[in-house]
Formats: structure tokens, sequence, C-alpha cells
């Protein structure tokens, strides 16, 4: 099976009548440690974003552009009661509505921005793109427990990607590449991971991979972090949302575990991926990785970060080089093999959601 | 009142029928002081420029192509009679006319390229833009005598803005933004700025500015250059003509003299603004700040020359800034304030010069 | 006689219903020195091309594109049986097919890519770009025996224009800008240059241009690479063909030796110069020098090819100077002089062969 993905530069989205994003979810905006006394600029979905941590610690999202003069408002100083424009300090609240106009007596009720439904939730702050009909949302921002788990310990960090969401969405659906990619760090075999025991389910917006690789030989950074015996038995278990994919993986001493018991022991790397587009052709990654050490917290976790921010590079390497090369050829045809199962499913959701304008 | 405004990248001029700049005017093209002997490149209102200075010390302006290969004049050599083109030798004089083609004794009549009228007054160069119904310029360029007050001292620089001249004027003609971007040279309490006693007058094509603002604490700027006893009593005149604003402002110790008398002492700084579009979308910014210490006149000029370049790039920051995020959010409303009295003066002059097509 | 020339973003292309290059020809794709066990991507006539050496020193030339995901296979790795794209691992021979697919039994036929016909020749890397009658070369690629001629010793480089190779076919087919660009090497007196005798001649798709100047100073880079005695017969053999130029020019004692016999003595210089396009408006220019010195071979061959770089680096500056002006500029009418009559012939050479469509 092979399927076409509309992917701007590459096949023409307008005669499709599609949206280029898919709407009415939340998207992660930005990981809560990125916001403290600085405005944070995001363009997320076009639409450029100021971000902003009020007095009480509240965070909100406003569209990055004062009333006035058009300045992005990110230029500006944060205050306790909201977000000053630097060019003739009009004070913005956190619901976009202006409380000040320095040497005017009278603010006029127009005088207002666009303000982002914005949940922050586990370590993640979360925002609402809906479309028309949805302004507002329908559901709470997912959770993410693990964030809050004692037994984890995790930091994360956001990549700037020239190329679209969907080439980050194959990639992180499909870990077959690791043997070629990855050698260095989460890889090992590439053959193993060519052949791994792959079972893949759709169930509703959401697509899960699950693969096993018995007795293998622990790949670097499993070996830097845990003090394993000899061969391993190693998981991989995907969860691909639409805007976001939970990635856990790990292994354990041969024969320790039943693998298809989620509370195995071993080492476990458990990532969060949310993948938010900043326009059709450049996306925003914004991850996290968490890890259960036995001893030495710290220490293993920076371990465990340093190799995961090195593998994240190379992917952003091979993605980026991927995308260039799709705008350079056109839409040529692509051959699928039997790795792309997952990828391709994720695919036919998006496609079938974006079929809905905004 | 709000004013529309047709900026290039924001709102559609073409739809309008509007000639991207006013034409019939004489335009800052260079400050003498760049042009020595070596040819200065410079593309005004969208044409590319040669100036160069002859054996009599006169200064010329050509079209920057020469009219064999197409090369940049600019790339060649000034010699006494004109400039040298540097791939086969073509020599141009200053009205355009090639006068020599090595190894060739006959010289075609269409050999030439395009010459400008120029002129240059008290350290400033002028060049005539017509349309096509007045090539030739119907009056003498602006003359300024500041520089040549002997009680004065001066000196200028030239910028380049990634914005349009629109976005300069507005910032120039409203000097209440002192007290948001300038705090650390010219600014001072930023609601002492908002709040200042303002005066706007038309008349014919310019629009002037007075802003009175009494017994104030002296800026950064003005007590670094001026031995003030304590507050100050602050004025600023801006004279906007269509090509070019003076900025005069100075403060003098509080209750010492009248501020609308022109002869009144104090300090002084007599900024003048050359704003030559480079194109629709980029400006040169051409100025020049004159002041009148009474002691030290070097040393002083040295430091208001500084704080004043430090102060421009402050707005150059702002005002690329803006442009980008208006470009960015497209053509969205824009609400007025009480300072933007003589920005909207001035806006409504520009877009009533512009509706005449060149 | 002016030759009209159509370039890229500077007259429309499209409107004349031409191909942008020739096609049916043998293009200068490489130095055999570029490729070793590492592959080569390179784009030609707008194609991506991969270029890699196999187990048995055999070059092939593929798309730069892997038909599973469209990654370039110039980021993949280079095996004895052909090239493995750097994603899943798949491997493709020299003739484009994909000759294995990791963790798959089965390869699809239509896993392939495009392969080009490729010869080396000489220590020239040359590749067919034929038209859809004729994918095949109808010849094999020129010989260049000069490479082989144990009385001469040469090196080369790859450089890169922001020009169209047109450009490049008018610097090299007119000298006569010796004078004027190159006066710290090749160049001398440029009045001498521009009264040079000169000789063209037309004789199918190629064009000569002879050019004998007697009894002339020896320029900088003669003298520093051979013993004259003074004053030097010199001369210019310019033979154009339409993917590459001979450049084939020396000096001689004066009264030594007949300007015309092939086989004179004194000091040869024999340029290659191949001028592949990049693109409509990009252009691969790959040249040689060689040279016969009588003795310190090496030395002497060092001279001469440092020499040679910092003067084609000086053209590199003028022509690309040239194209940013033209583009500024638009289409407007340029003249001819005296020099031009090599270069106007290979124009209409080239724009006759370029109104096959391909």
């Amino acid at each position: 099976m092979s399927v076409r993905m509309h992917i701007p530069g590459v096949s023409d989205l307008t005669a499709e009548n599609k949206s280029p994003f898919v709407y009415n979810q939340w998207y992660v905006a930005a990981l809560s440690k990125e916001i403290d006394d600085q405005p944070l600029a995001r363009t997320l979905l076009n639409e450029p974003v100021v971000m902003f941590r009020d007095g009480d610690g509240e965070v909100s999202a406003l569209a990055d552009r004062c009333c006035h003069k058009a300045l992005p408002l990110s230029a500006g100083l944060v205050e306790a009661g909201g977000i000053r424009c630097g060019y003739h300090g009009l004070l913005f609240n956190g619901a976009g509505q202006c409380i000040e106009i320095p040497g005017q007596a009278i603010i006029p009720k127009r005088a207002m921005v666009k303000s982002y439904p914005l949940q922050e939730r586990d370590g993640l702050i979360w925002i609402w793109f809906g479309d028309e009909q949805t302004p507002q949302p329908t559901c709470d921002a997912p959770n993410y427990p693990v964030h809050n788990d004692p037994n984890y310990v995790w930091d994360g960090d956001v990549y700037h990607y020239q190329a679209p969401y969907q080439l980050i969405h194959d990639n992180l659906l499909d870990l077959s590449h690791l043997g070629y990619v990855h050698l260095k760090t989460i890889g090992g075999d590439a053959k193993i991971h060519m052949n791994a025991d792959m079972k893949t389910t759709t169930e509703g917006d959401s697509v899960t991979v699950v693969r096993h690789m018995p007795n293998v030989t622990p790949p670097p950074t499993y070996s830097a972090a845990f003090p394993f015996k000899g061969p391993i038995d190693r998981w991989q278990e995907i969860d691909f949302q639409v805007t976001h994919l939970k990635i856990w993986t790990g292994g354990a001493d041969v024969g320790s575990c039943d693998l298809n018991d989620p509370n195995r022991g071993g080492f476990h790397l458990k990532g969060f991926h949310g993948i938010t587009p900043e326009s059709e052709t450049t996306s925003h990654y914004l991850w996290t990785m968490a890890t259960n050490p036995a001893l030495e917290r710290e220490s293993v976790l920076q371990k465990v970060i340093d190799q995961t921010a090195f593998t994240f590079d190379e992917d952003k390497v091979v993605i980026e080089n991927q995308y260039r090369n799709m705008k350079q050829f056109g839409n040529q045809p692509m051959i699928s093999i039997h790795v792309d199962s997952g990828a391709n499913r994720a695919r036919l959701i998006m496609e079938r959601l974006r079929t809905q304008p905004a």
C-alpha cells in the first residue's frame, strides 16, 4: 500500500480544497519551563502567538500584534497585569483587552487583540486551535502523568524543523530507521530493526505500533544508562495521536519479564513528542524524555537527555534533507515497504481530518 | 482618526493604481562626505545609481549599468574625465555619454547611459526624480544653513532599513515613543512624553508638530552634553517635508527662556533626516545631527553623535520588527491614539501625492 | 552586430518556446579526482544527480532520490555493489536498480531510480543529457589528450557560478577583457589587448577565435613561470564547443617561432573549460590548466594553478556582478563592440540549438 501525502511545495493542496492543518485539536505550544518572566513568541499553525505568565503564574496566549502600530507584543515587557507594548506602552491583559493607553483617558472597545484558549498540564502548555464553528475547546487538554511519576526523572527541549509535520510523523512511526540513522545511540544491528516483529493497530484517530526484539545486544545509550547483564529483550511501543505521539521503549535482561506486561521491570525510556506545525512547511518538535534510574538519577537523566538530543539531531538532518529533496524532485511516486504500515495509517487519518476546511 | 497606509506586502498598491513613490521631488542621495575618489552605488526609488566626483570635484549620478555588457559602472574606476567600466574599459562622462571605447575608433551615439539631475548643497547631495512630464527639476534643491552655522558642529551617517519609508515617517512624527524606546538616551519619564502638550499644523505638503515639556528632568544624552543646573524646559519641533524632516529639539534651565522664541538659549539638537526609498519595502535613512556646545566642541559632538547613532539603532530595530510583523499579519486594522495626529496628516499628504502615477 | 541573448530573469524564455539548455550533448559532470569512496552530489541541467565509484572503479550517475522516501542517495553510503540509502538501507546498483530492501524478501520491479549515461575519459567524467527521442548517447564523449601528454603537467578545479552559462561563454570568447580584469596575472597593457589582431571562424556548432600580440611585455604569470629573455610574441587560441571550450595561450621570445605553427616552442598554457548549467541561472565551471615546464615541473605547475585560480576568481566576481545587474535592470538593450564577434557567433549557435525543445 502506498499512501499519497499532500505536502506543500510537492503536491498541490489548494486543488484538493483541504486545510493545511487539522483543526479542533489541542496542540503543544510550549514546555512549561520555557515561560518565565519573559514573553515567548512562537508561530503556531501560521498564527504568530505571544505567551506570557502573569503575576499569578497564569499563562496566556495572545496574537503577537499590538492593535495600534502592529508591533510584536513579544518585543514588549511582561508586567503583573499583562504585557505592555514596547513602542507606545499600551498594556494588554491575558484576555487580550487593552487596559491602558498612556496619556489617553478613554480606551476604545476595539483596542484588543485575539486571545487563545490555553491549558497548562503536567509541565506542558497546550493551545486550542478550533475552526470557525468551534473556537472554544470541546474537551480538556491531554494529561501526561509520566511527568509526575516519582519513579521517573525527565527533561525536554524544543526543536525547529524546516520540514512539514507529516514527515516527522512518518519518522516517529517507523522505528526501523534506528539501525541506519541512529547507530551511535539507540540503534544496534540494522537487520534486527528491519526484521523486528511488528503489530500495527488503528483505533479512531490513533495508531499503535508495537515492536518486540527479543534477545539482542543493548545499544550504546541503553548500556550507558543501565547495568544489563548481557543480551536483552527490547520493546518499542508507539502511540500516535493527531497532535502528539508517545513512544515508550526499553529493555530488560533476556527472559526476565513478559514483554506484554505494562508493569514489567528493566530500563524504560518514555518519550513524549508534540508535533505542532509552524507553517505548512515548517514545524515545532517539542519533546520530553523520561527514564527510571535505580541510582544516580540526575547523572543518568543527563546522559539520557544528551543522547536523546544527539539522536533527534540525527533525525532532523535526515528529515530536512528529505524535504529539500522532495521539493527539488516534485511530486514523484514513492514506493512503500514493509515497515511503513504505521506511518501509512497515520497519513490516512491526517488526510481525512484535513478534508474539513478550517 | 485612523488613516489607511498602502504598504507593499501588506496592502495592495496595484489595485489602487498608485505609484509606490512620490515623484517630482529632490531626494537626498548621499552625504557629501561619502563621495571621494571612489564611486558610490546606491539604489534609489528602485533605480540603481552610481555617483562619482570628477577631477573638478563635481558630483554626477548615472544609471549604474554599462551599455555594453550591463556591468555595474560602480565596479569600475573613477578618472578625471568620468567613470571607466572594469570589464572592457568604456569611459563615460558625467552626462552619461560614452567618450572612449578602447580599440575602436567610432563611438556609436547610442553608447550612453541615463544621467540624473544632481545638486550638492550644504554637505548634502540631492537627486531629482521627476515623472515623464517633468524629467528636469522645477526648482533648486533645498538648502540647510545649519550645516554652515559657525555656532554648530555636526556629523551624520546613512542607515539602511528593511522597512518602507512610511513607517520611518510615522516614527519621526511621533516622538511620544521616546519614553518607551529610547529610555537610555533621549527618553525620560514615559508618562511625560505621552502627555506632552502637542500642536500639529498642516501647510501645503508639510506638517509641523511642536511639543513642549516644561520642568522635566533632563534625559541622559542631554546631561552628558550640557551643564544643566537641574530640571529643564524641553521642546521638540518637527518639520515634515515629503522627502525629509527637520527635528529640532533641546532644553534650557527651567524658566530661563521663552519656549516659543527661535533664538532661545540652552542646549540644541538640530536633526536632519533624509528618507529616501530604496524600493517599496526598503529605505535609506540619511541623517545629520548638529549641536551648539559652548566648550569642548569636538568631544561634545562625538558624544552627541554616538548617542544619536545608538538611539537611531533602537528605532531601526523597532521599525524593522514592526514591518516584519505587518507582513506576517497582513492588512489588519490599526487603531489610532492621541499621539498619531502628525503621522496621520503626513500619511494623507503622501497618499495624495502618490495618486499621481509616475 | 548585436545578438539577443535569452537569459532567465532578464528576458522571457517561455514566450519563445525554447528549452533553457541544449540537449543531446556530453557535458562535463566532474573531474575524475573528485570521486573517490564518497558519493558526489551535483545538480546538472536542473537534475540532481549522485555520482559514485563502485568496487571496480566504475563511475555511475543516478537520480539523487531514493524511490522509497525520497531521501538523497548522496546522503547514504557507497558499497562495492552500489549505493545504500541512509534512511532504511535500500541498496541500488549503478544501473539504478534496487538490489536489496532490508527485512523484505521481494523487491518490486519499480523499485529503481533513473540512471544516466556516463563516460570517464582523460581525467574528465562526461554525462549525456539527451532529449526524449535520444536518451542514449549517439557518440563517444570527447577526448582530451593534453591530459595524457608527458610534456605537460596539469591540475584543475570546479567553480560554482551564480550566473547563467551564456555569460561565461561570453567571457571566455572575448579575451580582450584581460587588460582590465586580469592586470595582476595574465593581463598586461590594456590597449594592446583591445587592439590585438583577431580572426574569428565558425564551423558547424563550433567557433574559433585566434588572437596574436607580437612583441609585447610578458604578463606577471608568464614571467613567473618561464625564463623569457625580454619581449615576447603572444598567442591566444579559443575553440568553442557547445558544452566546453579549449583556450590555448602562450608566448615565445620575439621572433623565435612562427605563431601559426602548432608545434611552436615557448611557454604554453592549455586551458580546458567545461561549462555545465546547474540551472537556468547558475552554472558549474569545471576547468583544468596544463603547462609545459622545462624544469621544476611541480613547482611551476603549482604557480600556474594558483595564478589561474586567482584569475578565474576575478572572472567569477565580474560575471556574477554582471548577472545581478542584468536582473536588476531587466531586458534593456546592449551595444556590441569590436571584440564581441566570437561571443556573438557562439550565442547564435546556442540560441539555434535551444530552439529544439527537450
